[in-house]
């Protein structure tokens, strides 16, 4: 153990989720037992890391005394592993708060979009904001997130979707501090104003793929598969070609029409397949016999006043599912934790164990880090959140953010008492 | 003007909205005009009214200068009527988290109640709690309200369902702080488990109304209509009862089933009839054709994973509508007025201006102060809210609340850089 730092121990830990069952059958068909709760639990760190969990009376005498560095008393917190937000479009300009009021009022989102709005309105906003305005209202929307524990959070890029604008926004995101950002390449949102056609601009966002790999500003690609944006056999060389370049995929699929999005995401393997409002029970199966995680977007139906995806389909069938806000300007303007969980309990009928899972583990295995974080197990980054009262308590009461600190790493980066990182 | 104190003026409001043409047509059929936008505005405070309204450039001799004590420069922000929360149950004690998973699973309303749980389970707690306890939790969820703009909250008691416990719910409401808080006795909201049936019950709470005039603990009487609780046949003398010691009449109506409540309450005269889920043709109406404000509160029925109310055919007909959350820990356990709004809007087509109005002067029809607040009107009650950015974002992104200030009377009661009265 040469080197190491001596580990901090957190006691005072009335209830603990591990989640070790849920990492066990890696985040499918999850029941309440595979939270792993643990009644007056103990959790140590070192040097960012899980080294122990379990009933703090039966803590190792390694840690014990001052062979630990610190001994943080949380006295009577539930302690979870840290959310994980899985898709976000973090960084933007403008608001679309008057396309929402046409919306509701009876224009799609289609028609929005051609006369202008939709997202090449926040492209304009965009390309117009520096880089540095970027980066500090992400950094404001980040710092949301990390208030309501979480600890990993992806981000896009997508509201340039020229070079130089895509490359100041996936600068911007480098500069945001706290959670741990997972940046995702999304010039494949819409298709630029100065490309001649949908072909056209993804030759353009290609020629991006080298830079963004060589200059490590991005470890994902992204792509709005839909009809009328980028359709799947359009869409599958860009991809493969992402691939190549060793890029992780996610797509936007099977949101406003069944155009085969998920179907592709399985295909060529992708991390995730989010959205997925209009997917057929042979997607279902698809996707649950893949590695690709569902990525549930519940708040983008909700403001885009559409049905909510099967999601007792897809979790029955064995599917890896994840939670997420969807965070954009246009179509979930939220950044609420706990409004996506309540309308996944209530209208989407899954279980709290379900949707804590989903946001956690589910959304870490969404980004690639299945094994990394998402639990409290020993060996994975010590990501956790501190709830006040008790686990049963979340995602129930919107606007009552019962999380008091957040952990990513061993470091506080909200509540605490320390600063971040 | 003798004896009057000096006037303040707040300056740098980019818009105000004065709801000035909403006021003219008595919170109906309400289109973005009525909102009575100002730019460039100005607002004048003087012993807790407006004293004038308008566009600075217009401010009347007689406020300029030494005139007014102080001259407020609110530095670009939107100036909106304070919000009026007209329906919540702020005093209770324990969770019913576990419930809400239960009914997300499939158990009814109505199993969950027979089974000792619902409003008998939050009983049971409240009945535990003492006085200083429902007081502390009560004044924490109003202060949550101030923050989000409201100036009025409605408070209902309900959860004790016995005498001393009734009063003791509404001498703890009696003591919070920076809202005006409109207290209703809600000793009909459940049979208590000692009564012997209904009548019984009502009987019992009815001996409760002098205590309650004579001591000034509650304005107004509610009732929960509905089948196994309290049917319309059996409430309707206790009601009149309650009218004859002067008590304002608000209801619970029509929730779960079409049981009579709109009816009933349109009948007595009551300011407002609630949640209106399962009314009919008929039931619109009558609301239409009488000064019974129809109260809408979608978190209720999002938690309940119900429909929404018929928004439009009430608006349509003439009905006054308002906006609530309906905060309790049951059916909805949120005080997110921003999310009332969101779901009024994406899910109940209602419009932002409809929106606006619900919330300020539906609000205070339904409380019965349709002539004091709800509206930046001269004579009137000077309870605004403060807003970052435009008034075009209010209802619009769960999380981001936009409200900067909440003033009451001309006192802050939120923000503004002026502790609480």
């Amino acid at each position: 153990m040469g080197g190491m730092k001596k580990p901090v121990v957190y006691v005072g830990i009335a209830e603990l989720l591990t989640l070790e069952g849920a990492v066990g059958k890696s985040a499918r068909r999850i029941n309440e037992s595979d939270l792993g709760a643990v009644a007056g639990g103990c959790l140590v760190e070192r040097d960012g890391r899980v080294a122990w969990v379990g009933r703090e009376r039966h803590l190792p005498r390694e840690f014990k005394g001052a062979r630990a560095a610190r001994r943080v008393d949380l006295g009577g917190a539930a302690v979870i592993p840290a959310f994980v937000e899985c898709h976000s479009h973090l960084a933007f300009a403008g608001s679309r708060a008057l396309e929402f009021e046409q919306r509701c009022q009876g224009r799609s989102y289609r028609e929005i979009a051609s006369a202008g709005g939709g997202i090449l309105s926040t492209m304009q906003a965009t390309r117009a904001a520096s880089k540095a305005t970027l980066r500090a209202s992400a950094q404001m929307r980040a710092d949301a997130f990390a208030r309501q524990g979480v600890a990993t959070l992806e981000a896009k890029s997508g509201y340039a979707l020229d070079a130089k604008g895509e490359i100041k926004i996936l600068e911007a995101l480098g500069g945001v501090r706290g959670p741990r950002i997972v940046r995702t390449f999304l010039g494949a949102h819409a298709v630029a104003p100065e490309a001649s056609d949908a072909a056209d601009h993804l030759r353009e966002m290609a020629k991006l793929f080298p830079i963004i790999r060589r200059r490590k500003l991005a470890e994902r690609v992204d792509a709005f598969v839909e009809r009328g944006y980028f359709e799947p056999k359009l869409i599958e060389p860009y991809l493969r070609e992402a691939l190549k370049f060793g890029f992780g995929l996610t797509l936007h699929a099977d949101q406003l029409t069944r155009c085969g999005g998920a179907e592709l995401a399985v295909r060529l393997g992708a991390q995730s397949a989010d959205h997925l409002v209009r997917i057929t029970p042979a997607d279902v199966k698809r996707l649950a016999a893949s590695e690709t995680t569902a990525v549930l977007l519940p708040t983008a139906d909700l403001y885009m006043d559409c049905d909510y995806p099967d999601a007792r389909a897809l979790i029955e069938a064995g599917a890896r599912v994840a939670l997420a806000t969807d965070l954009n300007p246009g179509s979930s303007p939220t950044f609420d934790l706990t409004l996506v969980g309540v309308l996944a309990r209530a209208r989407m009928k899954m279980t709290l164990a379900e949707t804590i899972v989903a946001y956690t583990l589910g959304g870490a295995f969404a980004l690639g880090l299945g094994h990394e974080t998402g639990a409290l197990v020993p060996g994975r980054s010590c990501d956790f959140a501190v709830v006040n009262g008790t686990w049963r308590d979340l995602f129930y009461a919107v606007g009552a953010n019962t999380v008091r600190a957040t952990c990513r790493a061993g470091e506080f980066i909200a509540g605490g008492g320390k600063s971040r990182a």
